[in-house]
């Protein structure tokens, strides 16, 4: 008769639980190198969260006894608090997760563990702790984009009248004002969270029974796993189930625009907390000194918000470098999926977190920013005043550029400019234009949809804030 | 009196519209690197559709007369014929093919075409285009990815029953179907569908109005225009119109997605069509020869799938590596999304064509896949038959270890072991055994969701064809 | 009797070359997609000049008559001159530039056209054209950087007593000239002209005799056609040198490097260009206006360079993701470097050559940059004032750091202190400080190697100059 | 009077040196997110080495006395070994390495420790630091190659007349043998040691005494401060000096390209370990088993080394969009060089010292691999027997085109031809043939430079030895 029993402890600490077809032992560099449990780990709750799922399941379907099932459950609860107690010994030759907690488990309870891994695979294990990992953490993305717009649309609503320049080309261009200049980045980070939202409605799918990529001839109950996870959706095909990783994917290009996004963002807080811009202050409690000068206070955060882009496109970059060309089903190159997803949630959270905080302490200085909406800025204002007057627009937009040039070469602003000079240009159509040469005027007057007339903005906002 | 009437033809050919405050004209060779008209010019229809939809609103709302605008249609009509027939004279003055039409509109019919870049700027303008533009392409692209689809599960329902190994790290794991495996690139598409779909989503938004980066003073209405280009969404906010390209990156990332599943497909035909799997022979319609060695007949296609994967990346990092660190709003930098995004759309058409043509004529050798699919591959049956016995699957899986090395070292395949050879490592619970160690009966039995079991995928295979 | 001769002509335009083996033609769309005939026909005198040279090796080791050498040399010298002049028929059935030029000449010549390719393949004759060509063009790159060095470098000479601020954090940190702000640059593409010569060196090797991976039976003398091409060194083994394109890599690689070494030219000229900087006004013939706001003029050029770094590092990336995991030897996924190659140089060469164009017309403000450079980017000299009396740095550092908040809170600039203000916070040391204090004379005693003293950078732009 | 003296253990651990002009400190948050201290101290033992050369030269120019020189010299050694032992205690506050290093120098030794930081700034104190460390990782790395190739030269010297398919589209094309196709690694791994050797000249070069970014006032010697580095040059440019990072490129660059070297090598291996091609098989010490497969035996290293290619890439494409656009001199996006740097190394050291290990524990399958080089793969042999004997190339390509056709249809290999089926095909110049028929005689006749005859490929192998 053979003993089929397992015994609890029965496998020393670094017994491998797979290697039944090997005569030697890898060497310690290799087992180093292709371990990926100084990283995987941090999957461990979510692992554990997939085996107690699977394990009712199986119970359920009777391959489990209840008490198997119940030792199971209890083993697996004594290792999450071990875990999470930094008791848990790791050692590297479990490989990953999936090993160190099934040793354990066995070497707690015995044979029970060691039916744990029945009609399972490491290679929809991994999908499914990765996938659980990923939705929970882009959860925390998308209360933290609310966050982070809600403190926009704070900032936006103090300041729908304080006016400031509108750029193109990072030339002054018309008088906008900083409340609808906030308002754009809202609506990016809109975009941001709807883009999260779909990554993480492809993330949520439940792999498990696919196998190694094959699926089982035991009969398990796949929806049963998925109710136990609170999910709804199964993967179709077992194949595809080890295979696919388009749900990092998904998430890595999120994460990367929403980075452009709050790299373009710096960029212009960099840029206006210049001496040369003067629009706004960064607060003491966000701002570095230097070693050798002094004076300086430098926006080093922000600049670490725009070059931390480069590590979010960098880790798109390399998962879809290590995908191509890869052939079904699973390989041990998507191994490598883990630590560009860590990379990037752990990136990406403090830069939304901080990005929330700092806003509301930004002091701006409303005098130096109505300074420079003036001037040549308003120049589309009396062109398209003309243009009210029935001029053809070019023939306006000629005529206003010659004005524009006069007024340079006479070092004058266009507010400067005498109703004279308005009209030697404009003729008899200069007339009413005297009122409109102000920022604040200009402004006001542009209240289309989805433009900067306070009224529009503010309309704006109410709705952005009810989602 | 002003004299507000613009000649016919009043412009020469090289006249530039907009340099009314310059003194100097450009540099010939700085002219010729910052036009986009060379390539923008593919974008003339939906500029015109754009400036169409644009004059009628501006009619409906009293900024043209019926008469203006009458003319505007008719030269705008024209004007698509000339280009359309290659009579069009385009000249690199013009910078970029929006000032191309206005220049000639003039010319044709004087002050009304003066007047159709009223309460519009190229900046709204050209995001109108490359929206249009895209949303028509990706609808192109959803139905090609149908086709493939389709032709994919055609291939699969004929297939249902070919059985062949399943792989993992490229070694022999289980038996599946070729159904099967066929239907997890099904899968892939699918995704790659919702992700289109979701990026042409994000691309049917209506920019004009938005003007240079503050919308307008004048009376005008967006939402007119929108119903007139048949869109149902307008940006929300004017400065962010003009600067946002997220639109371009989701149909980059989207697409590079697209291409890794190609790619990885391509990989797969790329083996079995070697001498040493000998699964599949490429059509001599789909194939090349050697220059150099007669008997060649190469997978040239396949391997530039696999290798334009290359460009579809690059396409999507190029364009994020322009986008970062940009100051709102408009800077000339965007000018760059055109071409990556041309260049993608370019690929990937012929790549998703060709995949869906070859897949139909690949000739299966059926015998060759089955006699790969035996052997080791079935040693889980094996372990899931003990475990279905009751033993603890660890148990089982090292029993069968030893089984398999026993086996190799005596140079058997699995089928070969004798009922002595089973019950050594089983005891009595290798009874049943031989029955099961079939291919057939493995692919049989795994009829769980998500499984190979030809039922299993002929079920998902009806429920794909239904969408 | 076999018939040996092939006829003039007797190949109809359209028969290809090489496909003796299969029955079927290919279908049209899938010889339009693999053929790389529309883009490497630009190799067409690189592909002549290294079949001339191939010839000639062929006549002198006995495989061609002197006939046959010279009737190909006759016929090549036709082509070339075909070519050239347009009137040569392309026909995508032709695949490459290789077949095209070579169906041409057996029509030209007959039998000892045929003869030809022998003791070559396709793969390493594009192996051969592809670094031909490159290597002319990185020459062409080298001398347009030692011509934008040049100009440069002649900018800084009339600039080396024009104080600006010294930027850390776009912070205005210590005074320095502009000529050693240019001279930066000019470092900057001297380290750019050392990686190109070394991509070039790396690049002029000479691959012929290869083969298609396997080198030949016949007798050439691979040393007589690297003569021929003046090159001095043969690739050392046949299977790498059909499928390296390390070259290609490092030539694109160097274009990255020095496409954001422009990028970030460009960035500084964008930001000094804004009014709110206002140190230098671009040239009317490097900008251009604006659609709808008469006043504006844009550094459409400067952004442009910026933008343009995208495609080049994504051209970099997408012949790294295409080359990643390829098996050797020649795979068709490698037809994919000559595109990437001729995009990035297609993009370098006038980036290159407008800048050498665009700096000696730029005006700069001399007022304005020394305005923006006195101020607290003098505290350093306090600071290093007081460290030469003994004081230990960080003492020195922290009571500078008092004393210019002090400054700040009193609205002064650091110029404008009292000797009161100075002795509180220096005591006794703060003697001979006011004379210090400029922003010139700041400058001036920072004539340490590598420093921004006016004598300090002549000396090293003398030397620069001398390369 | 003033007190100069600071105060041993003055500050408290927390206190940070740089923030005198501050009135509120920084959140913690914004603390933990600016620090690079986690990642930085890895440079701990160049920062003082530099801080010691640095302190040298101070002394020699009189900035520092002999005995303040000794006590920051005795204090340095004291920290560098409270580091190496774990003993000493980092706190987030000091921001980076470098801080940390001169908080707790001056808490050991006071004043003299305050004024270590004379005429130098963190910015070029840390591009010092990450100069000395590449370096030395650079200089293993080359070390790490060496021992590569010579693993390789040794397993290509053992099997110099192994023969072997040569493969073109992944199909047998021509017989070559083992060590020829692995000396196309060497050849490959020989142009890496150059790029990284380049990488090395260019990272070697000494940037102290550029402070923040000009220089300063004080009369420091850089060429001591270079010699003491053991370093031959120094930056020329301070403003250069601070913010450039093409070293960084350079070394990240090479990197990239040995990693797609590795990857294809790497793809080569996990092909021939496959059932299907049966050429090698992997050392049980360097495979892993399957958690539900008893049978599997998986070449996951390679699997690993062919995915990090990934990582390799996406390290490299990250540092060049941080750097992108980023105006002069040092900004705090910089700070992000470190991490992509220190990632590839610690991915390419083991990738370089394993594969060294596994190549010559590889057991390669001579029969199988001879089996797979003939037939088809003959085919040029024949075709150059003809042009030998006087046909035209394409004649002959043609001729043997249609024998090959034949012979597939007959299912006879090549070599199983008889006299009569080669003499249809090639009249009387079929004779001679037959004796040509076999792969060994194929590649003994392939002696041309760079060719697979094993006296060739042993006097290249010879040659790449001496290196």
């Amino acid at each position: 008769m053979l003993d089929l029993t397992v015994k609890k402890r029965a496998l020393s600490p670094s017994g491998n639980l797979i290697r039944g077809r090997f005569s030697a032992g890898r060497l310690p560099e290799v087992e180093a190198f292709t371990a990926s449990l100084p990283f995987d780990r941090r999957l461990f709750r979510h692992d554990i969260r997939g085996s107690l799922a699977h394990a009712r399941m199986l119970r359920q379907v009777g391959l489990l006894s209840r008490k198997e099932a119940a030792q199971i459950e209890r083993g697996l609860t004594q290792i999450e608090a071990e875990i999470a107690s930094g008791q848990f010994q790791f050692v590297l030759s479990d490989e990953d997760i999936h090993l160190a907690i099934e040793r354990r488990l066995t070497a707690l309870i015995g044979t029970a563990g060691a039916k744990l891994h029945t009609a399972r695979s490491r290679n929809d294990q991994v999908a499914l702790d990765l996938r659980l990992y990923l939705a929970e953490e882009i959860e925390t993305l998308l209360r933290r984009l609310t966050t982070l717009n809600h403190a926009l649309i704070g900032v936006a609503e103090e300041h729908l009248h304080t006016i400031m320049p509108g750029y193109t080309h990072l030339q002054r261009a018309q008088p906008v004002t900083l409340a609808h200049h906030v308002a754009a980045y809202v609506e990016m980070f809109e975009r941001d969270h709807e883009r999260f939202a779909q990554a993480l409605n492809r993330t949520r799918v439940m792999p498990l029974g696919a196998g190694a990529l094959a699926a089982t001839t035991l009969p398990i109950d796949r929806r049963l796993t998925a109710r136990e996870l609170n999910l709804t959706r199964l993967t179709a095909n077992s194949i595809d189930a080890v295979s696919d990783r388009d749900f990092a994917l998904d998430f890595l290009s999120a994460a990367a625009v929403c980075a452009i996004h709050l790299s373009r963002m710096s960029e212009d807080l960099i840029l206006w907390s210049t001496s040369e811009f003067g629009f706004v202050e960064l607060p003491d409690e966000f701002s570095t000194g230097s070693s050798m000068m002094p004076q300086k206070k430098n926006p080093d955060l922000l600049e670490l918000f725009r070059g931390k882009t480069g590590r979010l496109v960098g880790d798109l970059t390399a998962l879809m470098v290590t995908l191509k060309g890869l052939p079904l089903a699973y390989n041990s190159d998507l191994q490598e999926d883990k630590e560009r997803v860590f990379d990037a949630l752990d990136t990406l959270h403090p830069l939304l977190d901080l990005m929330a905080k700092l806003w509301p302490r930004l002091r701006f200085d409303r005098a130096a920013m109505l300074r420079a909406a003036g001037g040549a800025a308003l120049a589309t204002d009396i062109a398209e005043h003309l243009v009210h007057r029935g001029w053809p627009f070019r023939k306006a937009h000629e005529a206003v550029g010659a004005l524009v040039r006069e007024a340079l070469q006479a070092g004058k602003a266009i507010e400067e400019l005498s109703p004279e000079d308005l009209r030697r240009h404009c003729g008899a159509d200069a007339e009413g234009l005297t009122g409109l040469l102000s920022a604040a005027t200009s402004v006001a007057r542009r209240g289309v949809v989805g433009g900067p007339a306070p009224d529009t903005v503010k309309r704006r906002l109410r709705q952005l804030k009810r989602r």
